[in-house]
């Protein structure tokens, strides 16, 4: 399917930047594949390696690199941190400033929305940044933190989602993104603003999600089945997260992840279960104002177990269900604890006052988030 | 809502054509308000009335009138002949020639996708065409046709979808559309080209209709949650059918449609609980092939009483309620049969000749569309 590449690259010109990672497409064979191709083309590229989540001057020492080339067009291929550097080397192009001016809540510029076409290929099934208008970027450290660009006309041009190059993904890095998806799917399906175009997209991403995350990190890995499953519904999650936002998880994802280096994915996977715990707990004190978004929960606890939310009586049952699927999850994923990251008990505080709660579908207290960090401490 | 489109249109330009229906807009006082707010925006525009399903002659007539008065933007406000009105306006307008010489099926010219921008706002809910790449051209008569003009790049730039505009909207036109717009989802859902996305929204889209259908043409008219629902649906239903193509019923709507004169949403509405019968029959001849395609008509039949699909042993149970429930709407909302359109049984044999399957669920032979067909005469 990335053969489509080769068709679409004309229509935008002949001068490309390829924003790749560091060495897994080399390393895959795919890299020459893909070089070679291009050179039958004729089209003339440079190639850019991103290693590791992005921060400013990534981003910014890029685009004056190749800021004097007359760029047509900018080819990401990689996992999450590679999709957002090729989403924010492209917008940043036409741009005389640091990226930074323009981060939500650290610059105070608005962007135009005038990037160079970008087109979007993971091979990582977890972000969805294919399918987003945001990209993230990080400055790790005290003063540190994990914002994003943003605007509409920042969802890629184009973006070949094809599972066949998920196909080496090592099982940890699967892991980490099918929790990083899944958090994204359960987190828009109870967000404040998603609505019922979001709803069945999550619902239906989290089925494919459900079925297949255990299986893509171990007996599966080389099943392309599994693996389509998953790209389909780390994809989904970029609609459904643009479209609706996300919740607590996120949140932190965004407050730790600044504080300290941690994948994206481990964050939101570490705190999943504990968050919906909580999150589940507040909704149950509000009955009768937040039966619905408490039957949300119920619904996909019942999609865990292949089964449907009939009576509002079983509401609690498949409210713990899913909970219960999600720890075990993490146990068997062998997701590591905040506190192997570098994080302290007396970070807590701090990590805590930095934590927005974005759409969450209710609303928490610092106290709240102190509980759900110390029990992944 | 509409007020939204106040803000859009400066983003492209200060040329605009409205292209509007013969009179319910008027009628309605909707025309003086937006004629009001455009005369304060300053924008110069024309405006052109289209009565009925658009044939060559009235898009040709159309572009020659407006080619020479440098339009920036075409603004649709109507049903779905007029969204479709002015989405082959805005893909004519750069062209010399007739639209005939790019309908499919009927002329030779492939379309290179150029065009005016393009916002639609419905004020029905049926085609869906608000989200659809297509523009359905009629011809009348015994050298008839029902054709589309399609491209990638006919999806209007903008849609509004506006439920207020729908609420005077006629029971006998609400019970049509209606129904257009269930048969997209229905045969979309089931058709050999749909997929997870695709089958996620149609659901969706079903679960509305299904509960709003019958108020909408009844004692909810005035509801404007009930006809949230039924816009919902409708435009889930082009996004639906752009992207996973429709079957026998709307082959029966094309070749009958440019045979005799009759609102695409009857012809839709009168056949479909019969074709879909015919369609299970021949699918459970099929097993076990086709279980994948019963199993998703039953779960259709289970929406349809708020159940779900557990076990396949009911099957047939759910086939059958999905029936009875079209057969009961076609009864409860009116929908006349095809010899009230003067269709004879005469041209059964024309029609069956001219009627494609489209992406049907399974094959028909001529004696099975003949069987469709005679049965709603």
């Amino acid at each position: 399917m990335i053969n489509k590449l080769y068709e679409i690259i004309p229509r935008f010109g002949n001068n490309i930047l390829i924003v790749t990672g560091k060495s897994s497409l080399k390393k895959s064979g795919k890299w020459d594949e893909i070089k070679e191709n291009l050179e039958k083309l004729n089209v003339n590229f440079s190639q850019i390696s991103i290693g590791g989540e992005p921060s400013p001057e990534i981003i910014d020492n890029a685009v004056r690199k190749f800021q004097s080339e007359k760029l047509d067009l900018i080819v990401g291929i990689g996992g999450g941190s590679v999709i957002d550097s090729g989403k924010a080397i492209s917008a940043m192009y036409f741009k005389q400033d640091s990226i930074e001016s323009y981060l939500e809540g650290v610059g105070t510029k608005i962007h135009d929305g005038k990037k160079l076409p970008y087109i979007a290929i993971p091979t990582t099934s977890g972000t969805g940044s294919e399918a987003t208008k945001n990209a993230v970027i990080t400055k790790i450290g005290k003063n540190g933190y994990k914002k994003s660009l943003r605007h509409d006309n920042f969802i890629p041009d184009v973006a070949i989602v094809d599972p066949e190059l998920v196909l080496t993904c090592p099982p940890s890095i699967t892991a980490a993104c099918g929790l990083d998806a899944f958090t994204q799917l359960l987190e828009s399906y109870v967000s404040t603003k998603s609505n019922p175009f979001t709803d069945a997209l999550a619902y239906s991403g989290m089925k494919f999600v459900k079925n297949s995350l255990i299986s893509a990190c171990t007996t599966g890995s080389n099943d392309i089945h599994v693996r389509s499953a998953m790209a389909y519904g780390a994809m989904i999650s970029g609609i459904t997260l643009a479209n609706a936002g996300l919740g607590v998880v996120h949140g932190f994802a965004s407050s730790i992840g600044g504080y300290v280096k941690i994948p994206h994915g481990i964050a939101c996977g570490t705190l999943l279960s504990e968050a919906t715990r909580v999150n589940i707990e507040k909704l149950k004190e509000k009955i009768p104002e937040s039966i619905e978004l408490l039957r949300k929960h119920a619904i996909i606890g019942a999609l865990m177990v292949d089964e449907y939310l009939i009576n509002d009586s079983d509401i609690n049952k498949y409210c713990d269900i899913l909970i219960n699927t999600m720890d075990d999850w993490i146990k068997k994923l062998n997701i590591k604890r905040l506190g192997e990251f570098g994080l302290k008990e007396d970070d807590v505080d701090e990590i805590v006052k930095k934590t927005g709660l974005k759409n969450n579908p209710v609303s928490l207290t610092p106290e709240d988030l102190k509980k759900i960090l110390l029990d992944r401490l």
